[in-house]
């Protein structure tokens, strides 16, 4: 920084596309930083250095910056500032503020250049990790492979003419895709380039008449290369794209989205290219899946139940030897192997959360080795994993109750559940947003004063990322309601309400829910839910006492399907644990008996 | 219009100040189209007549346009072309469309002038309508009265200063206000010029330094004027508004709101004014209620309640004699004698809506002289009703059990009390906004397939306008969630669920709700309601059958505060009803004794 004259260098954790997780190549932060959590900015001047990140990472950036020097910044908390606005303060009067511009979105962009801006600084866009990251790993170019119509359910020709209809009615000439889900879901094709996330490194040029696809050539095969001819894609080398771009687009209305697009992009556009700033057609248009899709999902989630399951009596007969040798990594890495016992499973749709005690109350906690813990049979294990399919990606939190617990652990966990089967029973008239479902997860926990500090739920996409545009369950309304679609019959949408307690244990329990049509009448088309997850719930878990007539019917509903669902994949003891996992509870019948409580 | 080359006139429902109600010297399109809901828009041309209204009056304007040659376009329904596109299809090529710019506000104005332009034609401002109106009421002018800090709570003078920090955190110098009831609030100042609405017809322009009301200085005695000219106000006559105003804001930044004024308002901006186009301060401001004005408006309740709940029993007492020569008139006639008997009660907050049998099902509902109807001993009566009091405004909603009911009338009638419970006892975070409740109301009716074609619930003014922004409960997004702002303490929004069958019945249960703080922890401040309307739900319209324990508590808990409220205005075998009629229902007792119905 010091030889080339910059006062503030801003590293964001970012590939080119926006991916959620950028592959090791585009890992600067958490080199320079040691902070390994998914979402975090760096910056850093001659004498201080910040990292700002959300709540789900306040207690992991803790404790891996400790010692560091490093500040953390937690976004949201009172009195804390904006990144941009601590640039501000920082950056000296006239001094260089630099940035990789690959990684680092148009609306950041724009405020960082307002911050440097306000000083009369300027701003330089180089990749200054990258020269001084010595063991930098390269760019990764795993094959593309091809997904056949009997698992996409349309070709993609005419997923190209839909968008050329959207670019067409609103006077686009060309569209820039940068985002790489909707490169892979708009050609049919994906890859294994974003750890869990299985697209290809691509941009995608759509004009009215041509379709340049930029990718890493090593990567396509020549069957691939050929159907991608005779749809009359033209392959260009990906790391051509920011050369071409200024010819392709100059003088053009271009269709680009700025929250997703990068600086560069932005700053290569030709010479008279107009913007028309808005989301990608194709991100509503992958967010409901097609019939093929969905017949495709169902399946994915039932191979998913049977090895999650398979895990959780795998867990129980654990306990009987006091899970002897079981640590969060072992129990992880179990899962995993049960998954992979799966036909046509690949690999894990997001890094799996294996937490035990008070693990449980870091969100997005990961095991490692220095963290690892070993079970006992005391509270709870919470377990958030998820599989990527070829029919489709799974996303799944079980808290599992590994032995005794408290009165109000299972109050706890008994509101968790009750919020996530009430959204999953919501039926609800078209034209509703997550933001008006949101506090039907919220509403038991809320009532104890107690909440959640992140979403209800994000939209899943097919074999794609397990976090997906434009659905989501929240509360908070955002601007002009764009993180909150309306539910589109068709489109799946996680339900995981949570508790965490610092400290001391953490509870989330999550079903992925498939909209979809129910009664039409003069008041409108009606709408509900599908639970794609068939996992049974841990019944030693609950408080009978706070569970409602409602809650009780909801749950034996959903127990009695996931028995129906899983009985065949499973025989002799392994089978009657699942009948006994998923037997209904029965109040009249218990009050009869006299018992107070179902165990 | 022939006489004067204009093509196409419109006419709005609408006086200069954007009330809802325009008084009688506003009420041209009634005037003209013989149709009387309170919302509508006339549009007509040489052989063309059409009237848009929202589906509250689809099927009161249905039977008033019957005969008249006037179309009814029907706002909302699919197909339904709105009115700016039907102006540009009427309008010939070149036309002049006219329209009087004192009742045309900013945003409908745009799309006129926008329809126009496209016919290359133009607009004349004019007021048409009244130059054929024979014998048009005069403005009205009715007395001036002061809100005195008990009532009010805060001086004019440090509202003012609340709003002067507004104006200079947004770099406006000057502010000009045309709804009246943000001025009646500023000013401490009630009037009756706007029926059931107590303001009074003027202008408020606020400098940093000078004030202006612009005010028919008849309507003002020599006591108010000293008072308001101790507080630095300078009177001007109503009538110079459009005169000054050029001169008041030329080279100025003008802090106005173009959803509310008016298209003369923004034609005689000085030269080089520029607009800070926002919501009036005063709009949150109001909405806000200090603490004198909630100990006054509980008062209000009070009375109302006591005044409401005579009229239900003098109604049941009626049903005995199987309400010979009781009409939907003389009962609605009944109601406002009991409120008058109350102290300080001054005059309806609204139209009354009594309507029995298949006239609840018309939504805003009022009874004429040809279609009042008898009451007989069947169905439902449903009285929409509310009270302007010195001490607040009410708004309550009742529907009463005539006589037996179908199994089916009892599911709808118990479905709506359920939604109206549910979300009356809400708990929710700081933040939210009714777009995350409104669901509470609807659910159960969603269930069943049913839903009602408005807005779940309003707020509510301090001896002011009965419906009042920006809080509401909706779930449809508005743009950017204007109309459905973050709940605050101290805010008064309705809670209004119904059902209407055309034809048949329509059901409405309302209380309006005071927002208030609750626990305030880690996870922020959370809210809860107050059940401010405290009048007796008919316990005859309940099927128990369909109420769980949650509803019955919420049931019971209300009707417990209901007893200790007005228990000490009654006695005798008022008192030993009005002890029935709130009587805990208990379902453990119920079954023991093998009943299995309430009744």
């Amino acid at each position: 920084m010091e030889e080339k004259g910059i006062a503030v260098c801003v590293v964001p954790t970012a590939d080119p596309h926006e991916s959620e997780y950028p592959g090791a190549h585009f890992e600067a932060r958490k080199y320079l930083s040691g902070f390994t959590g998914s979402a975090g900015t760096l910056a850093v001047s001659g004498d201080w250095a910040g990292l700002w990140t959300d709540a789900r990472y306040f207690l992991q950036a803790e404790a891996q910056l400790s010692g560091s020097g490093i500040t953390l910044y937690k976004i949201g908390e009172k009195q804390v500032p904006e990144l941009a606005q601590e640039i501000r303060e920082r950056l000296p009067e006239g001094g260089v503020l630099a940035y990789d511009g690959r990684t680092v979105n148009r609306r950041l962009g724009e405020r960082l250049r307002e911050a440097a801006g306000q000083k009369n600084g300027s701003v330089l866009l180089t990749d200054l990790p990258g020269q001084i990251w010595k063991h930098r790993p390269p760019l990764s170019a795993e094959p593309v492979f091809e997904m056949p119509l009997s698992l996409s359910g349309e070709a993609r020709a005419d997923k190209i003419s839909r968008i050329r209809e959207v670019m067409e009615r609103e006077g686009a000439q060309i569209h820039v895709v940068t985002t790489l889900d909707d490169i892979a879901w708009i050609m049919n094709l994906r890859g294994h380039d974003v750890p869990c996330n299985p697209v290809f490194f691509s941009y995608l040029v759509i004009g009215l008449d041509q379709i340049r696809l930029f990718v890493q050539k090593q990567a396509v095969s020549a069957a691939i290369r050929e159907s991608l001819e005779e749809d009359g894609v033209i392959l260009e080398a990906y790391e051509d794209f920011y050369g071409v771009l200024p010819e392709l687009t100059a003088g053009k209305t271009v269709y680009l989205d700025s929250r997703k697009a990068n600086e560069q992009v932005f700053g290569c556009l030709g010479q008279g290219a107009e913007v028309i700033d808005r989301p990608n057609p194709s991100e509503l248009m992958k967010a409901v899946k097609n019939e093929t899709e969905i017949a495709n999902i169902r399946l994915a989630h039932r191979k998913d139940a049977a090895a999650v399951t398979r895990f959780l009596y795998w867990l129980k007969k654990q306990r009987e030897r006091g899970f002897a040798g079981v640590t969060e990594l072992s129990a992880g890495e179990k899962l995993e192997a049960f998954r992979r016992e799966q036909e046509h499973y690949l690999e894990p749709s997001f890094e799996t959360i294996c937490a035990c005690g008070a693990n449980g109350a870091i969100v997005h906690y990961t095991a490692s080795e220095e963290t690892n813990t070993a079970l006992r049979p005391e509270g709870f294990l919470l377990v958030d994993s998820g599989g990527q399919y070829m029919e489709g990606t799974t996303d799944i939190t079980r808290t599992i109750v590994l032995g005794p617990l408290t009165a109000v652990q299972k109050k706890h966990f008994t509101a968790v559940l009750k919020g996530m089967l009430a959204l999953g029973n919501a039926r609800f008239l078209y034209g509703c947003r997550g933001v008006n479902l949101d506090y039907l997860a919220r509403e038991p926990l809320w009532a104890m004063g107690l909440d959640y500090r992140h979403g209800t739920g994000h939209g899943v996409g097919h074999l794609l990322n397990v976090h997906e545009s434009p659905n989501s369950f929240r509360w908070k309304c955002g601007a002009g309601g764009a993180d909150s679609a309306v539910l589109e019959p068709g489109m799946v949408t996680s339900d995981e309400p949570g508790v965490y307690l610092a400290g001391q244990y953490g509870i989330r329990t999550e079903n992925l829910l498939l909209c979809r049509k129910a009664e039409e009448n003069e008041y409108g088309q009606f709408l509900e839910f599908e639970f794609l997850t068939l996992v049974p719930i841990d019944l030693e878990g609950i408080d009978w006492t706070e569970m409602e007539e409602k809650d009780i019917e909801r749950l034996n509903r959903y127990h009695q399907k996931v028995y129906e669902t899983l009985a065949p994949c499973f025989s002799g003891e392994e089978l009657a644990w699942l009948a006994e996992a998923t037997k209904p509870f029965c109040p009249e019948k218990e009050k009869r008996d006299g018992r107070e409580n179902y165990r």
